[in-house]
């Protein structure tokens, strides 16, 4: 960034909580400010280290802010957005974590204010946990942070953004809103879908005989529902679609199954097998 | 084991290695001998300290043996097992390490001299990646193994499996072939196929964009297809029926995302997710 400034994070859980841990590790930042909900859970941000001040006043905490960081459930983030361009200084920069864009930027960019502020972006980190207790400092260092900028985006704000996110050890990428979201139904939704799929479909007392590809591979159905229905839903159709091309593998694995081909299953795994081998 | 004596691996790979190396770490065997196709990969075996010496010839391999591991692939299971019985001493015990039973026992019970060594197993632990350069002597520390006796397997034989097994690390199921392989389908052969489909599902430019799900939850599709080829065509019938029963889980998300159903959605994610919290 330009200079250390403030920096608001609004809502301090997991993926703010390590915003904050990152500023505040990197010196990024003059002052992080966090808005949450609740003094106790501003009050153990503070303590982890996470913000240097709290409070649960939305326009205190933006009013001598030069960015401010949305991260909200993606149901809240446009709101939350709004509110902290019109109550801020008209220099700042909002960006947000959210997980899906489309949505988001259309409700924002309706704003006329907040319109000229904004910049969405998607950090790809998380864990299957929540709350700032389980914040870490490293948690963006090396992983993806795509940037969503619309044809309206000012320039000044896109560049501060792009500065934002690679300071804090993101490796940045851009696309449209729409864009995103498709490319994230496959790469991120539809595995959280088929984690969850998987760990419902295994019975519970068969668990002492788990493998490690069942432990892997429900890793993430530990997460919260309450967030995952959000993320689905803001994203439902690129999800359905998604949805619809892994039915069409496992359809192909159980057609060859049923005839017994065995040529037709080693050559269906080797296909998958080279596609997982190109991910670095 | 009552005594350290003579084990023979039939087939030094990831698997075969690991059990060599355990033996030899555990101070668990007088002397491991390994039965390899080629003289290089046995001389691999035994500079990684893997097994003490190598044969490529299977008669001389168990001419001395206490206990014969079967580390093959599942196809081959039961004629090395039969094989070894065959040139074995009379005390010898004959256990195996596939990932199906099944076929393998009836195959073998089904030849009269075998089937007083034989008690199948199968060790809960394994990786993505093959051949004894990744073998680890703790591979099986903590790990379920699964004894499958039948109404005719001897009980010394079965008291012999229990304690080498044990042994390694091992904590003990018992269970009969038709019953572990309905399991297993579940447990370890649907979430291999799952992470196959769902690596095979996502576009290779996409995957840049892949979240810690995607990484996770396909890392066992970089294993061997040849290898899976054979486990599910060993275990055909209760690996279609599990496909099926995640196919279920599949469906209900997809319907739940149609209607646009957010309780739904939120439901079905809370009661997969309370099913992987379940998992120890």
């Amino acid at each position: 960034m330009e200079r250390p400034g403030t920096v608001t994070i609004i809502g301090v859980g997991l993926i703010g909580g390590s915003i904050g841990l990152a500023l505040r590790a990197r010196g990024l930042a003059g002052k992080v400010i966090g808005l949450g909900r609740t003094l106790e859970s501003l009050e153990e941000a503070i303590r982890l280290g996470a913000i240097d001040e709290g409070t649960t006043d939305p326009n205190r905490s933006v009013a001598g802010a030069d960015v401010a960081v949305v991260c909200t459930p993606v149901s809240r983030i446009a709101i939350d957005a709004i509110g902290a361009a019109s109550a801020g200084p008209k220099g700042l920069l909002v960006t947000d974590a959210g997980s899906t864009k489309r949505e988001i930027v259309e409700r924002v960019e309706a704003d006329p204010r907040a319109r000229l502020g904004f910049v969405g972006a998607h950090p790809i980190a998380g864990s299957e946990r929540k709350g700032v207790a389980h914040a870490r400092a490293d948690l963006f260092e090396g992983r993806a942070c795509v940037l969503t900028p619309s044809g309206r985006t000012p320039m000044d704000r896109l560049n501060r953004a792009r500065a934002f996110w690679t300071a804090l050890g993101c490796r940045l990428h851009e696309m449209g809103p729409a864009a995103h979201d498709d490319a994230l139904a496959m790469t991120s939704h539809l595995p959280h879908a088929v984690a969850a799929a998987l760990a419902a479909a295994v019975p519970p007392d068969l668990l002492p005989l788990a493998a490690g590809a069942y432990r892997d591979g429900t890793r993430v159905a530990a997460s919260d529902a309450e967030l995952w229905a959000g993320i689905f839903l803001a994203n439902r159709m690129p999800v359905i679609d998604a949805l619809g091309e892994f039915q069409d593998q496992v359809n192909a694995l159980k057609m060859a199954l049923i005839q017994g081909d065995h040529e037709a299953i080693r050559a269906w795994w080797e296909s998958a097998r080279a596609r997982r081998l190109k991910l670095h």
